[in-house]
C-alpha cells in the first residue's frame, strides 16, 4: 500500500512539474525530457511512470480535472445545504475560468489537451468523455431547477445547458486580456440572472407556463 | 509590382500549407521543415520568406483573419442593404465557429496561436490586438442597435458584447463533438432572439425604457 501511495505521489509531482512547464512556455514544445528536468528526476525515471508523452499529458489532464473538481466541491460546501442552482452553476463556472492562478494552470493545461485531441484519437475520446460528463452534470442541474420551479418550465434544458457551457468561451478573452475578470463575473451573473428570472419575460415563443 | 505579387502569393501558399499541417497533426510539433515539405519548397526557400517560426505563424494567422473577414463580408453582402443587426451578428458568429471546413481550418489555427501567445509577448500583443478590434466591432453594432431602438435601451452594451463574444466558446464543444452543429445554431439563435426581444421582459433591473 505505501508503495502505491508513493507511486501516485510521484505521478502527481510529475503532473505539477508538467503544469509549470505549460504555464511558463506553453505546451507547444513540451518534451518528456523537459518535464523530467522540471520535476528533478531523470528521463529514465519519468519513463518508468509514463510510457509516452500522450500518457503523461493524459494523467496531467486527469489530475487537473480532479483538482478543479475539488475546488468546485469546496466552493459548493461553502454554499451550505441545498444551495440554489444559480449559485451552484456560478461556482462551477468561476472555478473553470482562468480567474485565479490554480484555475489558470488547469485551464491552460486543458487548452493544450484540446489541441492535442484534434490529432490524437485516444486523447480526443478522453477529452470528449470528460466534457460530456460535465455537460450531463450541468443539464441535470438545469432539469432539476425546472422540476423544482426555480427555472421557467418553458426553458429548453438542452439549449440552456449549451448556452451555459459556451460561457467557458471567456477563457480566451481572459487569457489575452481582452476582457477583465470583473467584467466576466458581471456578464456571467447577468446571464444567470436572466436564466433564473421569473418566467414569462425572457422571450421564449412558448409563453409562460412555469410557476414557482 | 509582379515581383511583389509573386512574393505575396508564395507567402499565402506557405500559409495554406501550414494550415494543412495544423489541421492534420496539430500545431504542437509544427516545425518550419515540416511546413516547407508540405508547401513543396526547401527549408532555405521558406526561411527566405519567414525568418522564424513565430513570423510564419503570425503571417498564417493574419491570413486566416483576412480569410474569415472575407467570408463574413460575403455573408453580409447576401443580407442586402441595411441588414438587421441580429443577422449581422449571426453571420459573424457563424463564420467564426468551426461549422464548415474553411472556418475549421482558421479556428484551429487560431487556437494554436492563442496557446503560442501565452508564452510569446509579440504573438500575445498581436492576438490581443485582433480580438480587441473584433470586440470593438461587435460593441459598435450593439450600441448602434440600441440607438436605433432595435435593442432595448436598458441593455448594457458592454455586457451584451461580452456575452456575444463568449459564444465563441462553442468552438471547443464543436471540435470535441460534445455539441452538434445544429444545436449550436439553435443556441446562438436563442441567445440572439432574447437579445433582440421586445424590451421589458428580459430581466433587467432597470425596467423597459427603450422603444421601437
Amino acid at each position: 500500500m505505501p508503495k502505491q501511495v508513493d507511486h501516485r505521489e510521484r505521478r502527481e509531482t510529475i503532473a505539477r512539474a508538467l503544469w509549470r512547464v505549460v504555464e511558463r512556455r506553453g505546451a507547444t514544445h513540451l518534451t518528456m525530457r523537459e518535464v523530467a528536468q522540471e520535476a528533478g528526476i531523470s528521463l529514465g525515471q519519468l519513463q518508468h511512470y509514463f510510457g509516452s508523452r500522450a500518457q503523461m499529458l493524459t494523467f496531467a489532464m486527469d489530475f487537473a480535472g480532479e483538482q478543479s473538481g475539488l475546488r468546485v466541491g469546496r466552493a459548493l460546501a461553502e454554499l451550505g445545504e441545498r444551495p440554489h442552482p444559480r449559485d451552484v452553476l456560478r461556482a462551477m463556472l468561476v472555478e473553470l475560468l482562468p480567474l485565479h492562478a490554480d484555475a489558470r494552470a488547469t485551464s491552460r493545461m486543458s487548452a493544450a489537451y484540446v489541441l492535442e485531441a484534434l490529432h490524437d484519437e485516444e486523447v480526443h475520446a478522453r477529452a470528449r468523455g470528460g466534457l460530456l460528463q460535465g455537460r450531463a452534470m450541468v443539464e441535470g442541474i438545469v432539469r432539476q431547477a425546472i422540476a423544482d420551479g426555480q427555472l421557467a418550465a418553458d426553458r429548453d434544458p438542452v439549449v440552456e445547458t449549451d448556452l451555459l457551457l459556451a460561457l467557458t468561451g471567456f477563457t480566451t478573452l481572459l487569457e489575452l486580456e481582452v476582457v477583465e475578470p470583473a467584467a466576466v463575473l458581471t456578464a456571467v451573473d447577468r446571464h444567470l440572472d436572466r436564466l433564473f428570472a421569473a418566467p414569462g419575460g425572457a422571450g421564449g415563443a412558448g409563453g409562460a407556463v412555469g410557476g414557482r
